[in-house]
């Protein structure tokens, strides 16, 4: 069972307009601090967070409890002008899980009602005998001599944004999710995917994209254990201990 | 003229599995913050950065001078475990712009060299008289009725990042770029790209997407200002103070 | 038994001045930062951090183990250009603790030794048991109305610093420590020191700098839930619910 | 002439502990970040910021003007759950400069006052010609040797913030200010204290504590130019290039 967190901040939309717009500069520092510090709190539980939207972020939260989940909240509220609801599940597949996450924070409120403030709403947790996260860590082989260092930034940008939107749209297909992480690096929370899945979506992502794809994979209790042994998987790959476009390392 | 900073982290893929791949939370959290201070050190100077991807970073620059490049980096060798480097072009358009910025820091060496460490390259500043900035800032009609609170977060992302892929490649084509900034919200630096070229650039995307977008644009000699007029014209539009799809702010 | 933890940056001296000396406001800023961070590691574990010197800050670190520690030594060096070694140890009162804590950190070197870097000696941690807290939260009565709005700024800072000096001194003697929090609130880690003697304590200091000092007290297996219980005891003497300078919240 | 902004947030005390008092390691991250973005934001205009009591902050701000103050306040709301109000000064010396600026902001409403919010108030401003910045980087000699590597840490404190306490008192008389800024390290904005006069200062406060202090003074139109100018006086003392214990740069 993968737990995920869904973190939607309350009523954001209307507060960055009111009473006028706020500064862009000073909306993006709040935004990417907010994710650092939710990054902190979760990652200190052994969790991992996803900025996604940034009003919308999504964390693997296995082995972070209810007590846990509130004082996270509060820290928030403590030092941001703003505060977050959380919806939380645990699911066989991060798509499911992703998904009634979702709808605990929609039974809690709109994300512009002005009600809504804090929900907590938890449909169930991972326990410490069936939880598992399976995380893959993709990158594109090469993409510094092949893009950064000859081509624009922007154009490297195209393709790496283009590589993510098919990663988004094809892991789905199979139940799991994918998140941008900076550089050329994707995370996809991918319980369920077979090596040999994973295979294919790569292959089928790199024909239409025109790169070439790896991906470590980590199995783990823990979402932050799993994401260290998915970095190793890559790491082996980029060392050529393997031809294989994917490497699997499982502590469970 | 649009004036534009490419940021770029020195050797930074290395760094991070060495001596063995560093804990991905550690890494997500030094992006973000790393981002959010480039964004306060351009912010306080009148400009506005872009997260790009994370460890490629676009700051419109326009009117922040070689001696503030300095300070910048110094500020961030001083407080973080990593350098970076920046090459800077002032163009008739961002594409341009861009271009030129990151054959600045080409030019420095490469973004793995271990000998590259903060390299400041200026192909040139754009000076008062010839200071232009265009700033679109798009957003999508009623996400949250539409997407956020009845769809899953995941697919609302998974239409929010379709879009974003939609707009980088459009606007490219008229010689602009685009980056998301979170919600449903995307801001293109748009020199040169007219009224009527966006409205016909958004249809395009809401064909191809099935959302429908609307623009701000500001036009100033600096950019925080530029995004503000930008961020006031989606707020009339909003306001239904016209039924256009773009309202431009100019106050050059 | 309460356990500290002196945490000390590695080499920083030199560090500040090499090559030459380093802005003061991005060194301040590193520290603040630096702080801030070791707080939320340490608070999202239960503990609590006082800056102390910025260099060479102090945590009550009940309830954090050794797997703990590198965790948080590792999540520095991963966003900092500086390392940080640290001594822990268990002992009756805080100033064993701390004075044990400071040898185990010697034994690994000089603070601006070259060759140490990210020592952690542990010469005892608290278990669940023995583990055992006690915090004083003191402040200044109605300091607003009789400094801070009638007196000038540097003026209040006198007292609230001579105040720090001499709360510092007197603890001491008994074998408790005193840090400023902030506003005119000192927080003491206190085990051993009874109701009556802080009462005393109290008094002394009152008499010697002018002001009217009280203090709540908390003690709890946990530093965290310590500090809470302090300030609820304080909020209960601001509330008149009790004429007495100090009381005293137990949940052992 | 020097100028000081005394930055105060607004009804701070009570939002502490309302509805009930809020976890201390949340206030104390509050308060390291606030003080950390606040360095940015005048360090990146020249200026230069000293925590003083946290809640009540002290800025050198020459060559910062209404417009900044102004981006500078909206940029912390933007951000934090509280606003700040800032009082501005310039004189001819900090004692009195303080003294004025902590005047306009007791003329908007008192620090506990729920109506005061964000007030400005600017009783002068250092013009281009006037302006004067004369600070002294103070520290103590080789404390690594003579404390921090053989005493605990808390009995190094002592000392630290006892020479603290003197040195505050003793500037005072002279119309100077002095603020604790980590380690063994001082800073004295202290416009109109000749060097002979600093001499028997640092040599009083010697003889009262113990220790031996030196200081680097430097003396330019911007606060930051003259805090660097200060440490490299301080790091020629600190090479033996001179056998005085205050040695002044000047750039005027």
């Amino acid at each position: 069972m993968i737990q995920i967190t869904l973190i939607q901040i309350d009523n954001y939309g209307p507060w960055t307009v009111t009473p006028g717009p706020r500064a862009e500069p000073d909306l993006q520092t709040l935004q990417s601090r907010l994710y650092g510090d939710l990054e902190r709190e979760f990652g200190a539980r052994g969790g991992i967070v996803f900025y996604n939207r940034f009003d919308n972020l999504i964390a693997i939260s296995n082995g972070i409890d209810k007590e846990d989940h509130i004082k996270i909240q509060e820290s928030i509220h403590n030092r941001y002008p703003i505060t977050i609801s959380m919806g939380v599940a645990a699911r066989e597949t991060p798509s499911e899980a992703q998904k009634v996450a979702t709808e605990m924070i929609q039974k809690g409120g709109g994300a512009q009602s002005k009600d809504r403030c804090e929900v907590l709403n938890i449909d169930s947790l991972a326990n410490a005998e069936d939880s598992k996260v399976q995380i893959a860590h993709i990158d594109i082989d090469d993409i510094t001599n092949t893009l950064t260092d000859v081509e624009s930034a922007y154009d490297t940008s195209l393709v790496v944004y283009d590589v993510l939107n098919e990663l988004m749209k094809e892991l789905y297909k199979h139940g799991g999710l994918c998140f941008f992480i900076g550089g050329d690096n994707y995370m996809s929370p991918s319980n369920g995917i077979t090596k040999n899945e994973l295979r294919e979506i790569l292959k089928k992502v790199d024909e239409k994209t025109g790169v070439t794809l790896k991906a470590g994979v980590g199995i783990s209790k823990k979402p932050g254990r799993a994401a260290d042994l998915a970095d190793l998987g890559l790491e082996d790959i980029r060392a050529d201990l393997t031809d294989d476009s994917v490497l699997v390392f499982n502590d469970k």
